[in-house]
């Protein structure tokens, strides 16, 4: 059964890859995964899962089933609703670990032509029947999106966004705490609305990479734009992150290929569970600017396309989130399966980092020379 | 059309996932993307293309037309052929840069039981004309799998295999030394097989991460099991790299999953083209051995799936080769899009290397404190 609109199909033929990209991504379909069950025979997704989504434990991820309550807010404030269970193998000596994670995404509730206050109480109404449901469901440690108490205003470069700005104690950790300590969750935002992540609004932080010990296990937020880095992910897990949380604001045009992939990385390469969130929608904002890609001004970033997810340590990850739709992904993580993937696959053990800590030193020194062995022939040709 | 055979859905009711694995992996199809191609409707495969191997330049990856008598080749020698160009920008100062990559995937030629001088031997009449195909296509730099005049027999643990090392000079070097410089190509393999990485047959290595700069571009060759280690692919692109090879030999059940991964998150994250290489087919040794999963003894590593490919720095990638099939892939790459990328991203630019440095410092020291903050209930709830 085909999802994409007729008129999604017409514009498909445009030369421009971009319109094509914008007006595919707002037709039809949820997700890939939803596409590919959609059109696939049976075994033949089952084997493509395979290779998309890998095997937990030798198998396909397993879901999880929820109660009635739970689906029935799903249906009530219309929000995709997805739980899956990532296993670890039996172990002798210790019992499984396993954590109960939640993640949230969501579209802003009002214009952002509205009173910001107004804005933000919507917000708040908006998300809390989520994060209820996710209370109902016996999420232990739950994350928001980045920004979640405020369109991304960031793309503007204008300063009244500023306003959005709270103390750490301010109306929104009140908000969740309230919430927090009903459902005994951990729940995860960014708490100080100043520490903004564009240049305009930021400088970089100097805080270092913390892991946050709570009482379902140790968790760390690398934020949106961090996801790029390796080194970001990598000094989250020496300092011992067993789960790692990467909420972002993306568009379609700058991203969407590589969304499924660093995330994943990073969750294979540092042996830690990572979540994944991106909001979604599109933001109308009152005024016009420019985004330096030299098309003429304009009011919208693009479509943020959800697509939040978990990524596993052992490659596994569980399809994604609605690319429109608000959501709420559940998953619960054996935290043992991270200690067995390092005794297995031995990657923490055979990093060579006094080799690579003496070559990063090295090159931060202006005279530094990279190691290049050059043809001599091409000395040679020049002579 | 339904590729999967029938004794390979029967296969799939096992409860050993693994034994499911094995058994479809070796039935009908070549590679993901064929898969879908032919299951989905052009529409939703080219929505599905987008996703799983980005664009370039805002557009799906070109193919690209190759000579008759190439194509005659790979008929007649049967062996997967495929080409795609990926593109920059254009620039106002420089001149594209293309360079035309190929790598080579190849099966065993005799069973391993024959003698080594005539396995050695027929491998290289194997290989012999796939590489003259890549020189009659123009390829300027070529890459062989990892340890490609050999069976992969590490995993017997057996010295005997030894006897299939060679000087840097030996016979190997000097079969493509010939073909080298009759093509004016650059081609790359593993020059001293001495330098195994299996612990039973190698030692770490100490010669740090060598950027080859030849007359088409700069290169490095990232063998095998270091495509796991993000400070690997890192340690490349700061000494300059533009492609980076990574020859492996890898079987389903460990790594498929990750395969698609890791080094595309490479390219994407060190801002350079990687090209991967695995090997194909299952091979049978002498002798059984045990591998330490518990499994009873058995005379094959597993069933090696090619899958190469290319990733490209923009998060684009080609289909894979095939699954099972010799085969050989080639890529037009325009270098200039690695600098157009770290103009555009500014990954390089942001990369907080001092504070990496500092704490990977840091951490190799006995007395390291991870960054831990602890919820202070929790040392209430311990009291």
């Amino acid at each position: 059964m085909e999802k994409i609109s007729q008129a999604g199909a017409a514009n498909h033929e445009l030369n421009d890859g971009k319109d094509a990209i914008n007006n595919v991504s707002v037709c039809g379909y949820d997700s890939l995964h939803q596409l590919l069950a959609q059109n696939l025979k049976p075994q033949i997704f089952q084997e493509v899962s395979r290779l998309l989504l890998g095997l937990n434990c030798g198998k396909p991820l397993q879901t999880i089933s929820l109660a009635e309550p739970v689906k029935s807010l799903s249906l009530k404030h219309d929000f995709d609703l997805q739980a899956f269970c990532f296993h670890a193998d039996k172990e002798s000596v210790r019992e499984p670990r396993i954590v109960r994670v939640g993640l949230i995404q969501n579209s802003i509730a009002l214009p952002t032509t509205a009173p910001f206050s107004n804005q933000k109480k919507a917000i708040f109404e908006k998300v809390k029947p989520i994060i209820e449901a996710a209370g109902a469901s016996g999420v232990n440690i739950l994350c928001l999106q980045e920004a979640w108490m405020m369109p991304f205003a960031f793309c503007t470069r204008e300063k009244g966004w500023c306003e959005f700005a709270e103390p750490v104690d301010g109306e929104s950790t009140q908000f969740l705490q309230d919430l927090a300590s009903r459902y005994n969750m951990v729940i995860n935002h960014i708490p100080r609305v100043g520490d903004f992540n564009e240049s305009t609004y930021y400088m970089e932080g100097n805080t270092g990479h913390p892991v946050f010990e709570t009482a379902y296990g140790k968790i760390a937020i690398n934020i949106c734009y961090g996801r790029h880095h390796p080194l970001n992910w990598l000094a989250f897990g020496l300092n011992g992150a067993e789960i790692v949380f990467n909420p972002s604001a993306t568009v379609g045009e700058l991203s969407e290929p590589m969304w499924p992939i660093e995330a994943r990385n990073a969750a294979i390469a540092n042996i830690y569970f990572v979540g994944s969130i991106n909001r979604v929608g599109t933001e109308i904002f009152p005024n016009p600017f420019t985004s330096g890609n030299g098309r003429p001004q304009h009011t919208d970033f693009g479509h943020f396309y959800g697509s939040s997810h978990f990524s596993a340590p052992d490659a596994s990850c569980t399809p994604s989130l609605s690319r429109f739709r608000d959501g709420l992904l559940i998953s619960d993580m054996d935290l043992n399966l991270c200690r067995q993937l390092k005794d297995k696959w031995g990657f923490r053990m055979t990093a060579r980092y006094e080799l690579y800590a003496e070559m990063l030193a090295r090159y931060l020194k202006p005279e530094f020379e990279p190691q290049v062995i050059s043809d001599p022939l091409l000395n040679k040709k020049a002579s």
